[in-house]
């Protein structure tokens, strides 16, 4: 572990995340931590009103999940099947832009003094309020209340509520509703894991309008061929007479509302936001209308109790209660929120590296969404975890055209992409991870175990199966001189610091499993389901022979093991490379990916992240503890952690083994990771998957709980400093609320048929509600 | 072998090669073939007058060694340490444009009638000559007869002879002799072997000049800084009156001689053409008219008569002469020619891959220079061979940047470069290939052998040698697993269609050379001259213990090596790989980079090039002839053949074995690659690497020289069809002819000492002059 524990930055608070004291200086990262989305929808935490300072160094952003444009990929040097169409999520029109005067005086927190100021993130509520009490320079005092929601139960609607009172003075004031389509994309930087990589204006308005109190904006890509709407509606509240007028500009539109105010009074302008793109039909600036008008029909406290509604059930299913640590209370709180704002759950959008809080690595779909964050939502909220593999099937003729156009047979997924193609520009570390095949088959499979959910598997689910099933039989080859095994050469593992190796473990056993698994569910529907099989073996041109080839390879699968150490070496070469202690690296040379050429880290044992660790906890039954133990002890002092997907894994693992101030200290990398801003890099966006990982870290390191085939297992181990832990799992139609002290664990089954699960690996059977068991 | 043998495109001629028919069609492919060059100049085949018809596809290019613009590599994802320079040849100014009118009507075969046409290449003579008996629309006949050079004696100077014979009329002709600045360069294609990647024009004119009989331009790039004048002076031999005038254009200078002519007279139009660039010094534009002043003083034929004496000595020390079989006896010569065209001998420049014939590759040097061209040089004019080390010298201090930038120690040669940085845009087979370090060693070794120049090896050699041996003892480490022996990692061999390996076998047998022969060169010097040890070590900050450590290295490299299959393994993982029947592979499929991925090539046991089988050729005493055969045997089948420097070596190797049909077939291919057009790609340019390829193929294959230390082996194995082969070699201050018939070979110890040498592994005594020795 070569990272230090951070000093908080934000007040340790169970519900609320919180800014105090204002200062520009924190608002680049300020925007993403106070972000709200809706996993459709994004908006960055920036200021309705903007901030005109120079000292301004943000990023204004809004975001469409699914809403791209595209770019050519121009290699200096290409090569055959290079991907060359980039896709990039685009930063879209600001429609929550409301500007206020006060006598012509424009209220801006880089102008006049600010006496008071409050920003609070309500993870109960869903809402982002900030109150400010701001005397103007010419000295009017106006107390200031903003409350921000981007609903969860509508998916294309944000509601803004702007509430004045002038505290010194009568006189008039000036609410200006805007939508800004003037809008630019976060530049590239060096790092590639930042921004994107569109320079220029990339949408063009080509629809505007403005009328009364509403209007819109209709902007296209220059090349995607894709157009989305922004819909603005207002209504502002006041006894006196309101003048309404609009002005127009080349990208962007105003709603005026001048106003003459009296001291003491509140004046408050409602505002309803529509998203909706041209994905949604050719009526969707119709549709973003009716949406706005319907939210200001119901009115914001309305949608303000909806939001609380959809969140109270979220908490109900998803909260985890940490007791005897706020900080880490907060932190894991803090990233379900995020996640549920993040993902996508329309069965055509997934959840991005950043959710909806930046543009890093372009908004692309890594299987960070399908190891590291589907669990999250399949236990909680098995829904949308549903939604994730449902857009994993739209993806499937891509990823046949792609396994194609490599000469392969089968699906081959894309390593990064938005809605199909590859998008991966330097392959060693792209198309050569071949195995987000199985990562997907893998969080399938968990999915079916989890829900038994066998018509979505037999109409859906099995055709992703088979077709990857297909695609690993035609990679690999039966190698003389490794006692015929089957063999999968020239891949990259998850660990992105070792690229092009034969037989790397991981992807080996998880080709294996996805053999497997496409051999039983094939032999499975054919006597469950004879039709159903029927219909897809014909689609595919299935044959029996075929099926037995899946069969032959798993059970000849190549499974590199070393029995002079004991450990399972990541690949072939691995072992047979200098040792390098990644504590003995100077600091300032992480992460190293932007201090060493890529040969001199590939030269190297040494790791990004876990590989043969991630591969003992997906398939946790298959590897004894000593195993467990052994390889922890090998790969943890060479893993530098530069990726943020690392720390979880460790923290389950050494919680398993039984290294608890470990286990401890990589909880709180990964639980606090963008609240402390462990990297430095927040303001770029949230990191979806180490939020994800933090939930495992939990329910998986201290919870212990383990899914085998049917089985579920809990182990938990609670750290001393905590009193209590608790928190729900969804399965198989149950509802499990666990908790755990140090004298007993309590399984409460709130949900579903009494139940078998294992507790220390002992057998026990839950019925209906309350389950104690002390500790022995 | 999936090539198979190409019908003949020109006439079988000794010293000639010709085009007796005029078609259009050819003219790209017969730009390269019959483009004049001598190192530095470098003039496609075009006309001197153009040719304006729609139906030309070709590329007018003129080259000046080393006169490169530079670029940005743009990486759609890069990454620490990734070349971000790149340098490109430039096409310069055509300075050989003479456009002749009749009448006004502008003479251009794509109009009126041609009666006769036939054009030489004289590789005797060094001179290109083109005979056009052509009726102008009009029914004006004209006998036109132009001769160009490019000077071998004069760096700096090209001439022109362009005679007329009015043969029907008496009338008016003009001559317009002008320089033409305005001008592209090729254009990229999908193929990353052809052109360059500049689109725009990057040439400015910054200076012109037209007076009298004579003029300049003089452009320079917009980011390298260099410049470079092309300077004019003509000269028109008539008994009649002449008018001169001037015209100047934006980016082009003419010359226009106006006069009126008899029928049945000569008209001739003398041009002589010089091109400097900045790096000769702040005067170069007064350089270069000074050059052609000098020129037109001494006039064409003296130029022509100095071209020959060149050619002349030329050819008597590197004339091979191949007696029964005439498309091979004009291969080789057609070979030797153009090499001699392409090298740079100036210490700064070097050998393109295409010479300077063409802009693929962006006229980048490789290691092909030495390892593949340099031995012809070595072995008949070693004085360009010096140079040619000379230029590697003076690179070392960029070597040493880009060493330290990668974090390593010592210098680390790019692996393909104009000036110095490393340009390689696609790092696995670019900076991954660092035995380039060893190749450039190697090639001083071996000129050290030759000559027993041990001031160059003291003065300059010693530095590259130590600054190379310091790299590789930093690159590699030493390996546990694999007994504590030095392992060179994560590298690419010299067959590119494997990458990124380990210990793979040419690579780590060439660093032990040249950590061997450093040690070696460091204690000789210690002894031989300490003043001058003293000097570098000094430099070098060099200590014995350093010294030492290169022992040691050389002393524990890790040699692979399979005893079960009693073959050297390519690389760790080589034999682990799906074998692929090169044979097998539909031929449109190939060359398989531009129709596999990269990942798809990597993964089998399929070679781009020998790889194995040229270190065997290279450390050839370290080798059996049985672990020769069986590696021979090993590898053919899996050799593509996809990179022209292939078939040379296999020629060599399969003579050796004994395989006298293979040896027959691929020195067919290597002979005549660009004069049949093997690959369809002569219009880029020549093959330098693989002329080369064929020279070593006669010499070392037919000629079955080997040199070990200080030993000169001969092994002839004279075709069956073939009823003699001569050549030369230098070596150690002799030249000897050698002659081969089936009954005897003939030494002729032309000049130096009397030497000892093997024949057929026996040693044998050279007096001067003949040395007849019968086959037994």
């Amino acid at each position: 572990m070569s990272n230090e524990l951070k000093m908080p930055i934000y007040q340790y608070e169970d519900w609320f995340i919180s800014e105090r004291d204002f200062s520009i200086e924190n608002s680049y990262k300020n925007e993403t931590i106070f972000a709200l989305a809706n996993g459709y929808i994004g908006l960055r935490g920036s200021f309705e009103e903007g901030y005109s300072g120079a000292d301004y160094k943000g990023f204004n952003g809004t975001y469409i999940n699914g809403f791209y444009e595209i770019h050519d990929i121009v290699y200096p040097e290409g090569g055959y099947g290079f991907a060359n169409k980039g896709q990039t999520m685009l930063n879209v029109a600001d429609g929550k832009l409301i500007e206020l005067y006060i006598e012509d005086e424009k209220f801006d927190l880089s102008e006049g003094k600010i006496h008071k100021y409050e920003r609070i993130l309500d993870m109960k509520n869903g809402l982002l309020n900030r109150k400010i009490k701001w005397e103007s320079p010419n000295g009017k005092l106006v107390m200031i209340n903003i409350s921000r929601i981007v609903s969860f139960k509508r998916k294309h609607i944000a509601a803004i509520k702007f509430e004045v009172t002038p505290l010194n003075f009568d006189g008039n004031i000036k609410f200006v509703s805007g939508i800004n389509g003037n809008v630019l994309n976060t530049i590239e930087t060096e790092d590639v894991r930042v921004g994107s990589s569109l320079k220029e204006k990339v949408l063009n308005t080509i629809r505007k309008n403005a009328s009364k109190e509403k209007g819109f904006i209709v902007q296209k890509t220059n090349k995607s061929n894709l157009s989305y709407v922004c819909a603005i509606d207002n209504f502002v509240v006041a006894d006196e007479k309101i003048k309404v007028s609009n002005m127009l500009e080349d990208d962007s539109i105003f709603i005026l509302f001048n106003l003459d105010v009296k001291k003491g009074e509140n004046y408050i302008l409602y505002k309803y936001i529509s998203y909706y793109t041209s994905k949604d039909g050719e009526a969707f600036v119709e549709l973003a209308e009716e949406d706005t008008k319907k939210a200001k029909e119901d009115g914001f406290e309305r949608i303000l109790k909806e939001q609380k509604e959809y969140l109270d059930s979220f908490w109900r299913d998803a909260d985890i209660i940490i007791k005897g640590d706020n900080a880490l209370q907060q932190g894991i709180r803090f990233n379900e929120f995020h996640l549920l704002q993040s993902v996508g759950r329309d069965g055509n959008t997934n959840i991005a590296a950043k959710g909806l809080t930046g543009q890093g690595y372009e908004g692309h779909y890594f299987w960070d969404s399908d190891i590291y964050i589907l669990p999250f939502f399949l236990y909680t909220k098995p829904e949308i975890a549903k939604a994730l593999i449902i857009y994993r099937y739209n993806l499937l003729d891509a990823a046949r055209k792609r396994a194609k156009e490599l000469g392969h047979k089968g699906a081959l997924y894309p390593w990064r992409t938005i809605d199909g193609p590859e998008c991966s520009a330097f392959f060693p570390a792209g198309t050569a991870q071949y195995h987000i095949n199985a990562d997907i088959v893998y969080a399938l499979k968990r999915y079916v175990e989890a829900t038994n959910d066998l018509n979505f598997l037999y109409e859906y689910g099995c055709e992703i199966i088979f077709e990857t099933a297909r695609f690993w039989e035609d990679l690999g080859s039966y190698i003389n001189l490794k006692g015929n095994k089957f063999c999968i050469n020239t891949v990259t593992g998850p660990d992105e610091y070792t690229a092009l190796v034969d037989n790397n473990a991981y992807t080996n056993y998880m080709a294996k499993m996805n053999l497997e698994y496409a051999y039983d569910i094939a032999n499975k529907m054919k006597k469950e389901v004879p039709e159903g099989y029927q219909r897809i073996a014909s689609k595919l041109n299935l044959k029996d022979h075929e099926i037995n080839t899946w069969k032959k390879a798993a059970d000849n699968m190549y499974l590199p093991y070393s029995h002079e150490m004991d450990i399972i070496p990541q690949d072939d070469s691995f072992l047979y490379k200098e040792r390098i202690i990644a504590d003995e690296i100077p600091k300032d040379q992480f992460p190293l990916l932007l201090h060493w050429h890529y040969l001199n880290i590939y030269r190297f044992q040494l790791c990004k992240q876990p590989d043969v660790l991630l591969l003992m906890f997906l398939q946790r039954e298959k590897f004894t503890s000593d195993q467990l133990k052994n390889n922890y002890d090998y790969y943890e002092p060479i893993t530098t952690h530069d990726s943020s997907l690392s720390p979880a894994i460790f923290s389950i693992l050494a919680n398993e083994i039984g290294y608890t101030d470990k286990a401890y200290a990589y909880f709180m990398m990964t639980a606090r990771m963008d609240l402390d801003d462990y990297n430095e890099n927040v303001k770029d966006g949230i990191h979806s998957a180490s939020m994800a990982g933090s939930w495992s870290a939990v329910v998986n390191g201290f919870g212990g709980m383990r899914v085998y085939t049917d089985e579920l297992h809990f182990t938990p181990r609670l750290p001393i400093k905590w009193d209590l832990l608790s928190f729900n799992i969804k399965y198989k139609g149950r509802k499990i609320n666990v908790e755990i002290t140090h004298d007993q664990t309590i399984f409460n089954l709130i949900e579903g048929e009494p139940i078998e699960i294992y507790y220390f690996e002992k057998k026990l059977f839950l019925n209906k509600g309350i389950n104690k068991i002390k500790r022995s």
